[in-house]
């Protein structure tokens, strides 16, 4: 068995590599030590101008050129194809490629735009990545796991296998969108760094002894390699925001229900207390806009029961800019320094005080925002991950014997472990409700310390204590946790760049307990010089539309700042 | 033990008989044998003209009067105190009165009128019934639990006991509504008729040989009764539709997260895979419209963590009366016409006949509704009441030791059972969205027959197979349940009178299995003659605006029809 399963995922790894077209491969992989930041000019070296043009143009900026027949679809997937290629080889970030797939629907997309002299929809030649919980026709969906090659979701001989689709991936297509490849996870997805014994470890591309953060970690992968415009991840613990923040990127956790997760793969599915969502990452916040602006357009509520009934709403979005243009327009913003369980690394530190810096510069008001304790919410949310015992996931390992990463033993062990009952989970549910209902108190009354007749507009706070975690290091996932636990939106916006010569811990730092300690300890001013450092911007349920505004205007306010 | 929860129960009952001012009180409560039908002319005998008038206009007119200065709000409350009091001694709907509380809100509203010269808000004097989940300052809940009696919700002690409002009451409140009364429910709330160890039983009003539903029955009962003309209920099961069915009424169950729940009593608190929810019953449609259009103003969503947020949207109400008044408007509807496990006895089966012929006379289409299998979903539904093994009622009922009613035996037996497991939990889950799903699928599939370019704009089914059940005989609540499987919108509209000369099984009626034979031999003419019978039409999930516009022009329709 064990030969087996270590077969198996060879020949799979292998095969992922072999996919790559030989005029796309790259004839040595540096180590680390030789070239720690794969970004920018060195990936560069291997592409043309052209490539290089089109890859590093934004969602919006590629559909606009292929709208106005200056870029053809089939040019702009060539260029993504090559780029990822290069981006995997460096990275190790894809499960699946379907290049051929993707030039052949590239070439279909230029000849309706040809035919029709208009686009298919939104998305028409816009390329975007998919975490390998998507289900594509011809194409495996392993998330990770060595005993679900040559099956669907682990089971031999069904007829799904590689002829079913995801729901969004319906709709993508009907949007015009390119699909191409399909990126790596952590098996059971449960974890904020990317390994399995498939594709190894996802590398941070701008620091590459730092983890690209998880589980859509090959999302952030590649696209903090360019090797992606945008991608498709998803969230149940920060698993959107965390690749996204390592990676210099946007990502937003939109609300459950706001967009389809039907018919996609999951770990724990059925699970109805703290939900995964599904949700993009880029390299703009615009581009986040264009495809959930775009996905909402397909009225996905009348194809997953899941999904809630609100469309796209301008005027919510409209609502930001009239009051950031206006001259009497101001917004309020909570700062969360820290949640007084884990103080964020100094480079995390910096960037709060950058954005406060930006926003304060920009007429906006900052006040501290004074939230309930996160510990029980916490406690209650974390609960949810491991209410069957580990056992979906046990049972997923069992089909081939193979071992288990570090970072899942840490919350599930090496064996299932006993199942909770009904009332262990109502109860633990009511303990989550009276939390939000805290949360949503204590939100609703800082009204009286805005000034502007609103509560706060957002929150804003670290994603993570660390600007990227080290391999087996990523230790404290409250700040990304606990919204997932209140179910609100939350944007994660780059700000700058980890400094060893500025981020230091003060001489006298003390840290406030034990868990903190370990945080201050992992710390290492060399090691993290150079990578990226985000923040999150915090708005209530479904305010997507909202924040995906407020994010775009702070990444303006820091450009501004900076220039 | 014994006899302490008997007397509690009895010393309880006698109270809230106690609170009926003396100059309402009954001389003499006919025996069903001496008057079976207690409404119309029967209960006016006790009445005022001027109370009658109030009592028998509905909410919106009520809204009306009061607002044009016509009838001040101290009239209308007063008509309907005398009126709730009558009603609770002729068939036992009441678990609380609090009308000198009741008296006063209306005194200052009709201050705030005299000064302000406008309304407080849209529900300014119009008298709110409450289900007896509702938490209202002063006021004790019990939910027909005898060890609840004197407790916060069964905790002794507890600083919330007679202060806590839930979230619904501060909203109403805030609309202008007057709070006078809650209303009796099964204890567990988990049957289809009122019974309980403190009021006893809860009868029909129109036919005193059959229960007034449940398990918002005193709501049906009362409203039936028109001693409220609006009031609140809650649905798991039908539990709103129900009582409106069997009263003559209609009764909207929104689907879960439209109408705020935050702080309200329940059972099994915090099952989290199909939800109960809150909304009206009420003598009108418009009303319905009033309650839930007056609650969403309130933004619910800002201070109930399980709303959504969607606001009232007049546009979907206005596409309904756009296609019914233009020219060439024409709504599709699916006809129901069993569920294929247990038919409709004749009288519901006439009714969906009558609601064909209204629609088809008034220009619309009718198609048949080829429904998914509905086995599977409701089994899936139906587990979720039972996910705790009862443990949450019988920890209830061990707080007095009082005796269980039959009703709720069937289910829950004499003890609790084993729990289930979060896996089983999660299995069921799924099975339960992907129903959903195929039901989703289905109804999108009608656009190719409707010939409207729309899919069904909604489903014409039975709510139960009977016009009311008899006591102790409601077996199959299939109609209802799947609603809340699936969590549609569905409104209940009234639609005529059981007659013993028309309703009748064929002579060659076969049942089509045991289940079905069982409703056929409880079928009893004589006893039905004079019920209501009611239908329900059901839209997609969060289709309030839209079910509510198709359930007023139904009630339209009908009448001409009729005339």
């Amino acid at each position: 068995m064990v030969t087996d399963w270590k077969a198996t995922a060879l020949a799979k790894r292998q095969a992922i590599l072999d996919s790559i077209p030989e005029r796309w491969r790259l004839p040595k992989i540096p180590s680390v030590e030789e070239q720690k930041d794969v970004t920018g000019s060195y990936i560069q070296q291997f592409l043309e101008s052209k490539e290089i043009d089109i890859t590093e143009t934004d969602a919006v900026g590629i559909a606009e050129k292929v709208a106005a027949g200056e870029w053809s679809a089939v040019d702009v997937t060539q260029a993504f194809c090559h780029r990822a290629s290069l981006a995997h080889q460096l990275v190790n970030c894809l499960h699946e490629t379907f290049f051929d797939a993707a030039i052949a629907d590239a070439k279909a997309l230029d000849a309706h735009y040809a035919e029709h002299k208009k686009t298919k929809g939104p998305l028409h030649g816009v390329p975007v990545s998919l975490k390998d919980q998507f289900h594509v026709k011809d194409v495996e969906t392993t998330m990770g796991y060595v005993g679900w090659i040559g099956t669907h979701e682990g089971k031999s001989g069904d007829p799904k296998y590689k002829t079913y689709e995801s729901e969004m991936v319906r709709e993508l297509r009907d949007l015009g969108a390119i699909l191409y490849c399909k990126t790596s996870v952590p098996h059971t997805l449960m974890a904020g760094e990317t390994v399995n014994n498939i594709i190894g470890y996802t590398w941070n591309p701008k620091d590459r002894f730092l983890c690209s953060g998880g589980s859509s970690g090959g999302e952030g992968a590649l696209i903090g390699l360019k090797g992606s415009p945008v991608g498709l991840g998803t969230d149940i613990g920060g698993s959107i925001r965390i690749p996204a923040a390592f990676n210099g990127l946007y990502g937003i956790r939109p609300s459950v229900g706001r967009m389809p997760y039907e018919g996609m793969a999951n770990s724990m599915d059925g699970q109805n207390s703290v939900l995964s969502v599904v949700g993009p990452l880029g390299t703009t916040a615009r581009s986040l806009k264009l495809v959930v602006k775009s996905i909402l357009s397909q009225e996905p509520w009348r194809h997953d029961p899941n999904v809630v009934e609100i469309p796209w709403r301008d005027s919510q979005e409209k609502e930001v800019w009239d009051t950031v243009d206006g001259s009497t327009g101001q917004l309020t913003f909570g700062l969360m320094k820290t949640d007084n369980i884990v103080n964020p690394q100094p480079p995390v530190a910096r960037a709060l005080q950058m954005v406060v810096r930006a926003v304060e510069k920009a007429g906006h008001k900052v006040i501290s925002w004074e939230s309930p304790a996160h510990t029980d919410g916490l406690t209650a949310t974390l609960k949810t991950w491991t209410l069957d015992g580990g056992r979906d996931i046990h049972d997923s390992f069992a089909l081939s014997g193979e071992s288990i990463a570090d970072q899942i033993k840490i919350a599930y062990g090496d064996v299932a472990k006993e199942e909770k009952t009904a009332s262990f989970i109502a109860k633990n549910n009511v303990a989550l409700r009276q939390w939000k209902k805290q949360y949503m108190d204590a939100w609703n009354a800082t009204v009286s310390t805005t000034g502007t007749g609103r509560p706060i507009d957002a929150i804003i706070a670290p994603l993570a204590p660390y600007p990227a975690a080290r391999p087996k290091k990523y230790k404290w996932y409250g700040y990304s946790v606990f919204v997932n636990g209140l179910d609100y939106t939350s944007v994660v916006v780059p700000v700058t760049i980890a400094d060893k010569n500025v981020d230091k811990y003060e001489d006298d730092y003390r840290p406030i307990n034990d868990q903190d300690k370990e945080c201050y300890e992992d710390y290492d001013a060399e090691m993290y010089d150079g990578a990226h450092v985000a923040v999150q911007l915090i708005g209530r349920r479904f305010q997507e539309e909202k924040m995906l505004a407020l994010a775009e205007y702070m990444g303006q306010i820091l450009k501004s700042g900076k220039a």
